[in-house]
């Protein structure tokens, strides 16, 4: 073999403090988690830790379901895995969409077959709940979806009376709450939630790459019914069993995930090892912490950030009787150029906040206060860093304001 | 909230020489790589670790394809993005399979509606490739899917001569070399392979859960045909422009993994941070060795391990003249129970190796000698670890043999 000889490139990573509504910073001790040795995927010592998640996932997700466990995939694989769970061609769905992650559940319930209906929100508002349940009553779909908090206009939707009605009428209801696990309270069995996708790289703080699910029994039936055991692993008369139909994706298969996860342990994909060994210590960390005292943790620097922000004199976006309390959505004053203040805050103080998507891109700024993200030092070091670039950028702000605001939250919490 | 206080479990790890074929052991310094802070998914220092991603992951899978990237998941979804890309309902799909990861291929075309076409050769051999050209000649598909090294029966079929017939007849080859890649020789462009799949856990021997893929421009031909820009980040031109029957998944739509992965940058998933920082560490390391001396070390490791195992008085499984070098497949001796011996080594000398599937399970062992794990202690302490593990569970051994066997091979090596 001729071989080109080519100098191979180094991996660089250079200090940041991340202020987006994610990928945040990790604490050092999943870092640190993630960098322990491989273990075989039937070594007891590692089905040991998949059980062990399994339980602690079940613990901060406030559940009693059986099911809940990691899909090795980013956020959207655990939702496109419960649509290819739930969805046969022409079931219909309801999707409220009042940001871009319900859009997200439109494009993958359609490529799945759904007969998809939507009723839409103005981005910066959410819906009022009787709005959804009359919808519901209109459509009787299979199933409703809706996004917990939507970080594309930072919005929270309130869903705790929804869920209570799909129930009598039969209908499932599946929540994103990727951007609110482990930062905001949500009651899947109070609320009568039937299927959950977490999010990893958010308020859990661990990397990208991995998504906690939980799912209660009536979607494991529906699961049961479409399951089909692998042609190369399965017994004689497994391969026989008729079936209904099965699920349209092999490696979403939730049925064969189960299995899995389960006693019998039958071999699907190969369990992403580092990225349950980060998932084990992140949710170690959520459980020390306690869910309460971490969503008063958010509650507290948004609270901060807030005081921060309207001291500096900039306004906030969106309604907020429903405002996320781990995003931020800042206006961009006007005649300033939204992309330019975001380049001087990441090449001058290294810090990184979001603009937005679609009809809000260059109008907004998204502050993230997630997770280990989530701390005094980062929100004062975001205002500051605000302030500065966008003077420097020609904005008029009241000058030293915005941080007297932030320290007062915090002296007045103590 | 009332909160059940529960104290969490505790990550534990312990110390393992792990000799399966797959997930192996890490070098150190990936593991320290996995172990950096998180960057943003549009901070330049991460876009820029993605295109070196890229560069690297061209050379290592010795290709001019634009196309070479990493699907977030584990190798079976890298397998399933190129099905889903290139399988519409009905179309024709040839898979020869001689062994588990064949059945596979099968069971993915099935779930994306492929009319499936089996060619079978018995577990231990491979196929003569004339046997498929022929086949081909007969069924005419779109697709032919075939395993490079085959982990099941540690078998590696050659296929130097099918894709240039496939180019001829305008058939599309696609190669499973989850198993082979970064430990044995392919020639995508010579071999004329229109799609490959890499693995991780293995030769690479980073953690599981990234999968490198690759294509040419006549699978890109097929992506492109099918694109469809998400419906929350479409422009209004995009949202009206006709496309042709779009791909099946969404987490697995190439067409818009091709867009995250250019300059054009729109958003798609969260890419898995530290899963990319791994994956340019281990492939630094690969260059950094050379392929050819990569593939020479995993020969002599083979050799001389396969030669303590038959000095042992062991025999090996399957037909020699198309064995893989990264996995060696040794027959359990009558009487002997597979999994007591596997149990003995695991607690006694913390060393795993695998037994097999299907019709083979029990019946043989399967060793691997793969990337990082691929060492000559590694290679010794197993043999000594098995030779004691057996005579443990009651067979009669050459004793002594194996290790100086092995031995002899190293030193001839020197």
């Amino acid at each position: 073999m001729t071989e080109t000889i080519t100098k191979p490139a180094k991996l660089t990573v250079p200090p940041r403090t991340i202020m987006t509504p994610g990928p945040v910073e990790v604490d050092p001790r999943v870092l640190r988690a993630l960098s322990l040795p491989i273990l075989g995927q039937f070594d007891p010592s590692f089905t040991n830790i998949m059980n062990e998640n399994m339980t602690m996932l079940r613990q901060v997700f406030q559940t009693q379901n059986h099911w809940a466990y990691p899909i090795d995939g980013t956020s959207r694989a655990g939702i496109e895995a419960l649509i290819a769970a739930l969805i046969e061609p022409g079931d219909k769905m309801l999707v409220p969409i009042y940001g871009r992650f319900g859009d997200l559940f439109v494009e993958i319930g359609e490529r799945y077959g759904a007969e998809i209906h939507t009723l839409d929100s103005e981005w910066g508002t959410v819906f009022d709940q009787e709005a959804i349940i009359a919808e519901i009553k209109r459509i009787h779909p299979k199933i409703v979806t809706l996004v917990h908090g939507e970080t594309s206009t930072g919005r929270m939707q309130p869903l705790d009376k929804i869920g209570s009605y799909c129930r009598e009428e039969d209908v499932l209801l599946v929540v994103d709450c990727v951007a609110t696990f482990c930062g905001a309270d949500i009651r899947p069995d109070e609320w009568c939630i039937d299927a959950l996708i977490g999010g990893a790289q958010k308020c859990l703080s661990i990397p990208s790459g991995i998504t906690p699910i939980t799912y209660n029994e009536r979607v494991e039936h529906i699961i049961l019914k479409r399951k089909k055991v692998e042609r190369g692993i399965a017994t004689a008369e497994e391969r026989k069993r008729s079936t209904g139909l099965p699920i349209r994706s092999n490696y979403f298969d939730l049925g064969q995930l189960q299995d899995y996860w389960s006693e019998r342990r039958l071999n699907h994909h190969t369990e992403a090892t580092s990225m349950n060994y980060a998932l084990h210590q992140g949710l170690e960390l959520v459980l020390e912490e306690g869910l309460d005292n971490r969503f008063a943790r958010h509650k507290l620097n948004e609270k901060a950030l807030m005081a921060g922000i309207l001291a500096m004199g900039l306004e906030l976006f969106g309604d907020p009787s429903c405002k996320m309390p781990t995003v931020t959505c800042v206006r961009v004053p006007e005649g300033i150029n939204a992309d330019q203040v975001r380049r001087v805050l990441l090449e001058h103080f290294r810090i990184e906040i979001a603009g937005s998507f679609g009809a809000l891109q260059g109008k907004i700024w998204r502050i993230g206060t997630m997770g280990y993200g989530c701390r005094q030092d980062n929100v004062l070091a975001v205002l500051a860093g605000l302030e500065a670039s966008l003077i420097r950028c020609g904005a008029v702000v009241r000058r030293g304001e915005g941080l007297q605001a932030a320290i007062d939250v915090y002296d007045a919490a103590d």
